[in-house]
Formats: structure tokens, sequence, C-alpha cells
């Protein structure tokens, strides 16, 4: 018997930072008899979630839900938020947060990039310097490229210190009901995320949320979108109506993952996540692939391999052992591989995780004495 | 954050004997829409999952599929192949062999029990002394109450030897697809099993495999049975038609869920399922929960949890924990507990159970070294 012969017997498991595992009962919400959003179970269905998704969130804030991904969310944000041509600060150390920079240009906004190499944290000091004169600040709090979390308290903080009506926009694409997130204490404007992340839903919705201050200043009519316009799909969805066609599945579906996750406290979600990404990052240790960012994103283990191995073997290996994971992102696609139990997964899963990395690792050469990831993983969660 | 407060977040697994894990693949299989039986779809799907049924089997017997449970299937075989009256000697050393037992009684058979104690195993020359007079036996292979695997091969050989007319039905249930089993080298003149186990399909369907000697000794219109006519059964199902309506969306799972089973050769399915069963094995033994029995199946892990804790205690500890395990049967309800990978699992979700049961009997006030269990399962499956 060959060593790849149990290979077609392992079960499919999607490990990477997202899309994500999806619970059985979130699926079968999206296999529901096809809802109509303007029917009055469509509305009521939309009002319902708005409202969850700011209980999950944990402030006061007004859901926008975007039909579209989380880089269309904050396209809308900043579109609907910040004024043609104003002044963005963006603050970046990886792949999503060149990317708002880069959004914001082509948008025709005046953009000052503060910069921080990847795997790098950003600099709370450094930020709120360039800020002083800026109309907003875009910045991502889980550097999903990285595996960084960046301290978006202490960079917020010092910002407004510096500048109190700066509007601050974070991605929170894969920290939201992932990692400590206290938009109102710590001073976030507007926070952005998305479905195939921490909600453990299918793709295809963003989440805007704006505080009370960051709702006052949305601008009517913007020139820059239309489909985008989130001043109007905020006055629309308040009442349970979106200008245009929600993808009204997602809706449900996300209703029904929102069950599990509102099913305890917001502090118990995130002691979770953080308790299985510290036990990917243990397994990774110990196998001599330490976590690349020193401030660990609970939604993702950003993995550097040991040398010669890149991250795109790591990640092809996993592949073959039916274990979809993800390599670097370019420029650094083998730099790192990407591991995650953002959706719907246990500490259990993160131990069999730490079990794969061992056989995917001896597959690959890399020596280590058996046992090793498996047992620093389980002493990582036993710690928790 | 108390202990409890992450229980919510586990993921629901099936832990059981059967119902088992299903893959996403196989349930997608039973909402196609609704197929008909009679169409020429319908009855190639139905010719083609009997050939693919006795292609797992690995010899060439004639597949009968069963809309019932593997009960219905066995009691079928009976008195579709052991004329009224007949002497028929029931093995048993559990629940299931038992029943058949029970059931040979009830139809009318002149029954000789031959039994163990539950948890012993089976004694081939006490049974073979039995079978001397007698027209068939009766015996389980994989004894899902108490986890023993028979030496169905030694049983079968030494009272072919005795009586070669004599007719083997084997229960081969939970045996079937998970642990060697070669009838024609081995004797065995019909086997019996169940769409729930092995096959990783929903329950529902049964199956019966006729030797071709088997075959010829059919009863044409057993006076036992209308539905359970096995002989009007097969010679429709050869055909494609079956002479009641049977369970065709579950006829359309199975195949799908055969795709994977037939994707490696016997004897990896058969090597890779006892080698998780070792691994659960191992785990319960290091938490001084070792196997009732001494030789044990790939199928189910029946293990006796240390005094004064009872299966019943953990099993129900396990359900806390989302994990649906099973504690014994009548009247052994509370002697041990069971847990299987019997399903869509695979090496790594043994793994994780490794580390629920840390954490299951930990709950219970179990004394142990925290890794102990994980570390053994690891090393049994890394052995393997």
């Amino acid at each position: 018997m060959t060593d790849a012969a149990y290979l077609p017997l392992n079960r499919h498991r999607l490990i990477a930072p997202g899309p994500v595992e999806v619970s059985p009962e979130t699926l079968l919400a999206m296999a529901l008899p096809q809802m109509h959003h303007r029917a009055p179970e469509g509305r009521a269905k939309f009002i319902r979630v708005r409202e969850r998704l700011s209980e999950l969130l944990g402030d006061p804030y007004q859901a926008v839900i975007v039909t579209g991904s989380g880089t269309a969310a904050f396209e809308g944000a900043l579109v609907s938020s910040v004024p043609a041509g104003a002044k963005v600060v963006n603050a970046s150390a990886g792949k999503f947060s060149e990317r708002w920079a880069d959004m914001a240009e082509r948008l025709g906004y005046t953009v000052t990039r503060v910069e921080k190499p990847w795997g790098e944290l950003l600099d709370a000091d450094h930020i709120a310097a360039a800020c002083q004169d800026a109309y907003a600040l875009t910045i991502t709090h889980s550097e999903t490229s990285t595996g960084a979390l960046h301290d978006l308290e202490a960079i917020a903080q010092a910002a407004k210190a510096v500048n109190p009506d700066l509007l601050i926009i974070a991605d929170c694409v894969t920290s939201f009901g992932v990692s400590e997130l206290r938009p109102a204490a710590w001073g976030i404007d507007i926070v952005v995320s998305g479905s195939q992340k921490g909600t453990a839903t299918p793709p295809g919705l963003g989440y805007v949320f704006f505080s009370p201050q960051a709702e006052t200043r949305l601008i009517k009519d913007t020139p820059k979108g239309f489909y985008l316009d989130l001043q109007r799909e905020l006055t629309g969805q308040k009442k349970g109506d979106t200008p245009q066609t929600p993808a009204i599945n997602l809706v449900y579906a996300l209703d029904a993952a929102l069950d599990r996750l509102l099913s305890v406290p917001r502090e118990v979600l995130w002691h979770e996540k953080a308790l299985q990404a510290s036990a990917l990052v243990a397994a990774g240790t110990a196998l001599g692939a330490p976590s690349w960012a020193a401030r660990t994103s609970p939604a993702v283990a950003v993995l550097t391999p040991p040398q010669p191995l890149g991250g795109k073997a790591v990640a092809e290996q996993l592949a073959r052992m039916n274990q979809r994971a993800l390599p670097g992102q370019a420029p650094h696609e083998d730099t790192v591989f990407r591991i995650s139990t953002l959706g719907y997964a246990d500490r259990y899963d993160a131990l069999s995780i730490a079990g794969i990395l061992e056989d995917a690792f001896r597959a690959l050469g890399v020596p280590f004495e058996s046992g090793v990831a498996v047992q620093a993983a389980w002493k990582a969660i036993q710690q928790g």
C-alpha cells in the first residue's frame, strides 16, 4: 500500500481564510423555496439580519448589506462618505491594505500612503502624524495576506487625538466576528466586512456599519457611485427596501449562520477563534514554519515554511490531500502558506489540521519528530 | 468565561456507528429533481448501483437492494433462502446476533443458539459442532453492540468442513466496505448489509448479496414473506425492475457515495478504517477506557469507561459537546460507550475525536495527563 493510497479517502476541508466552511443549516437556508425581497417575509428578513449584524458588532451602528464582495462594500463606504478629491491617508502592510490606496487613487482622492513592509505591524504614531489634515484614514485590521492583526485601537486613538474629525474606515473583513473589535470605544467610524469570513456564509455579501456620527456625514448622490451609493441604500434598508435586487438567498443564509454566532457572547467567539489560530501557529512553529507576523490574527495563520520549501509547494501538497489552503499573495506567493479555521470549524478541527500539516510536511521531506505539531496544537488549545 | 461557553461553537459531528456522516456529494444526489424508478435513467441507475455494490464486495455475488433497514434485508435473506421449519444455528455474542435468533424463532425455524457473553469472541469449533445437521448458520461479523470483529473466515471454514451444504448467512452490516471481507474465499453464501454504515449513505436501504450457489437455492414464492421475497426481487432487479417502489433517491445517493469508496482498492478502505478505529481505541485506552472486545471491529470503538463512570454519562457529555455518540445497548446500556468514524470521516477526524474525548473525560472528572489520548491516537495513526 503506497503512502498516497489513502489520500482519496481524506475528507475535503476548506482551510483557507475565506470562503470558509459553512454549516449545513446555513446551506439549507439558501435552498428554501425562492424568496422574494419585496415580499413581506423578505423585507422582514432583511431588517432582522441588519439588526443581528449590528448585534454581532456590539455597537448601535447602522448596517448596510451590499450585494458584492468586501471590496464592493469598501468602495461603497469610501465613495459614500468621503467627498471627491479629499485627502485620504492609507495605512498598509500587505495586499489588502494596499488595495484601498489603489482604489482611493483611482477614484480621484488625494492619497497619502503610510507603508510598512508586508508582515510587519503598522505604527500608530507614524500613521497619526500623516492624518493631521486628512479627511479619512483607511486601514486594515486583520491583514489576510500576512496574518498580522494590527492594533486598530491604538492606531485609531492616536489618529483621532491628532485629528478628531478624521473619518476612520476600517477594513474588518476578516476580523468582524472573529477578533476583538469595539468600534465605538476605539473610535472607528465605519466598519467593513463580508459574508464569507467570520460570519461563515457563502460569498456574495459585503457589510458596511456606520456609527451614528458617520451616518450624518454620508454624501447624498455621490458622483462616484450609483450601485454603491450607500446613503440611498441605508435609507431604503432601514425599511427593508433595497434600491437594487439583493442576493436574498444569501441574506437568509446569513440569518441562519448568525444563530450560531449570536448563541454566545462575542468574547467567547473571539476567544475561541484566537485559540484555534494559536493552535495552528503552534503546529507550524513546531514544524519549523513560524508565523510571518508578530501579532497574529485569529482569522488566519500565515506561516513561513522552512527553506528551501516554498509556500506554493505546501499549498499544493495540502490540495493533493483534499485540503484547500492558500499560498501567499503576489508578490509574496511563495513566501508563506495560509491556513485558517475562520468559518464553521472548531478547536478539534484545528487539531486535525495540525495532523494534516505533519503529514504534508513529511510528504515534502521536512524532517521533524512525529507528533510535535499535534502536541503543540493540543497544548495551545488546552492552555487557551 | 466558563468552560462550557465554547460548547455551542462546537461543530456537530455524528460519531456513532450508523447513521454516519455522509458526504455533500451524496446528500446532493438525494436532492436531484425527483427521479422515477421506472424511467430509463432510474432503471439504469439501479442496475449500475447493484453492479457497483458487488464491485465493492469484491466477488461476483448478485446484489439485491431492499428498501428497508439491515434487519429487513436480513429477514429477506433468511425467508428467501431457508425452507420453512429448517434448522438454523445462530451464533451470538451481542445484541445484533441475538436478534437473528429471535427473528428465526418468530418465523418458525428450529433454532439452536450458540452463545458467548457480550464482548467475548465466538468460537469456531463450538459453532461448527452445532452445525452438523443444520440447514443454515446465521452469524454477525462485526458486532456493533460490543465492538467485536468475529473471525468470520475461521468460523465459516470450520462450519463448512463439518457441513459442506450449510448455508451461511452473514450479518456484515457494519463490516461491508470497512473490514476485510472475502465471502467467496471464506465460504460465506449470503452477505447482508445496509446503507447507513460503511457505504456512508443515509439510512433506508439494505443489501443482500447471494453467491452463485446461494442464488440457486433461493425459494420461489416463500410463504414467510411477500415484500421481502428476494427471489422475486432478484429476478426483477437484474433487469432494473423492482416489484415494489424503491427509495430511488437513496439509490442515487448510494451511487455518489460509491464513487469515493471505489476510488481506491478495497484493501485501502479496510486499512484506513482499521487505522481510524485503532486511534479511537488508543485514545480510550490512554484515558482508562479500553476496548470491550479483544478483536476490535474497524467499524466502532466500544469502550468501557473507568469506574464509577458509566457509558451513558459519557455519551450524554459528548452530546452536550455537539458530538452524537452512543451508550451501550440494553441490557448493557451503561457498560460502554460507542464511537465511530464509520462514514464520511478520515484519520484526522479520528484525531479530533481523541481531543474531544479528553475534554469530555475532563468535564466528567476523570483524572489523566493532558495530551495522552491525543498523542496515543496520533501515534496509532502514524504507525498504521
